[in-house]
């Protein structure tokens, strides 16, 4: 097997037309995470990647800085879930690995809590807010997926490390998207479903 | 400031020269830790990224399915860690995002015990056996970084999900690097230091 020299992350092609050649404000926590879940929703329609988006925001003025969706089985790479995503191409953008450094700072807004590994990325990425729609519990309730052992206070966690958290805005909006994935998609993909 | 089309992971060109063209089998778990560790180094000796080094091979036989080193700062990636750069590019390589599909299972061997972040993309690659050398408690020791609030029973946890963990083989080598990359990087970069 032939080593790769490289492992290239893109978007869905809806999702480049619909960032081309346009600054997105969106002043408001609500519009915010409203125009991530219909980029959730979206993925979903278009079948380019499973029921998640994320995007990082400049916190203060709402300027969009990156967005991903969730890219793991067009891609065939499992880190490639929408925060990671969104983390990379703000990172990307900014040409700084320090979201912390740009602006007054970033805020990840993502359509679902974190698992284990975003939340991780979020550590590591600068970014000092985290907002989320459908908790942890629904994605485990609605799709099966397994979001890892996240520790019981890790909201508490992301704060000492000078994070703010805001959970479960439009949570009903976002657990819609999960219902209708779960409606279209037959098959959820786990890599742990076939040991 | 414009959305980049896409974010592309790359190697530094020592290791695609190390690895171009060969296949490489390394049967004993000692034999995959020294070659990792050395990946390790020579990534801090060649200034192409953090002390990190890991790769994923077939369990059984031994073969290289992907490497990686940290690439966080030559890329502008925070969630570039060795960890995640193997696991992508072995995902691409046998181009399936479940590790557990390929041949008799991946086993991930990483120069240092997983972060959160690397901790969480193990338990979505499919990869069903961690072997790492130096501990947390070591990186965070030499080097101050912050692993992120790990849930004690860690390796439990693993367990549980079917993957099994070897920790702390060859540790002192593993060390070594990060004490190496102490003396000469003079300034450990930390995406929370400016806070």
């Amino acid at each position: 097997m032939k080593h790769p020299a490289s492992v290239i992350l893109t978007l869905p092609s809806w999702l480049n037309e619909l960032l081309a050649g346009k600054e997105i404000l969106l002043p408001s926590p609500e519009k915010r995470m409203r125009w991530v879940i219909g980029l959730s929703r979206r993925n979903v329609e278009e079948r380019s990647g499973g029921p998640f988006a994320a995007a990082v925001f400049e916190r203060e003025s709402g300027r969009l800085l990156g967005a991903g969706v969730n890219r793991v089985e067009p891609l065939n790479l499992s880190p490639a879930h929408a925060e990671v995503v969104a983390i990379a191409f703000a990172q990307k953008a900014a040409k700084n690995y320090d979201l912390s450094r740009v602006g007054a700072g970033g805020e990840l807004v993502a359509s679902s809590q974190p698992c284990l590994m975003c939340l991780g990325a979020v550590l590591w990425s600068g970014i000092t807010r985290l907002t989320y729609g459908a908790a942890a519990a629904d994605v485990e309730g609605v799709l099966g997926f397994d979001e890892g052992p996240l520790p019981r206070d890790w909201q508490r966690e992301l704060n000492r490390r000078g994070i703010t958290v805001k959970g479960e805005l439009l949570r009903a909006e976002a657990v819609a998207v999960l219902e209708l994935y779960k409606q279209l998609a037959g098959t959820v993909y786990n890599s742990r479903s076939s040991l």
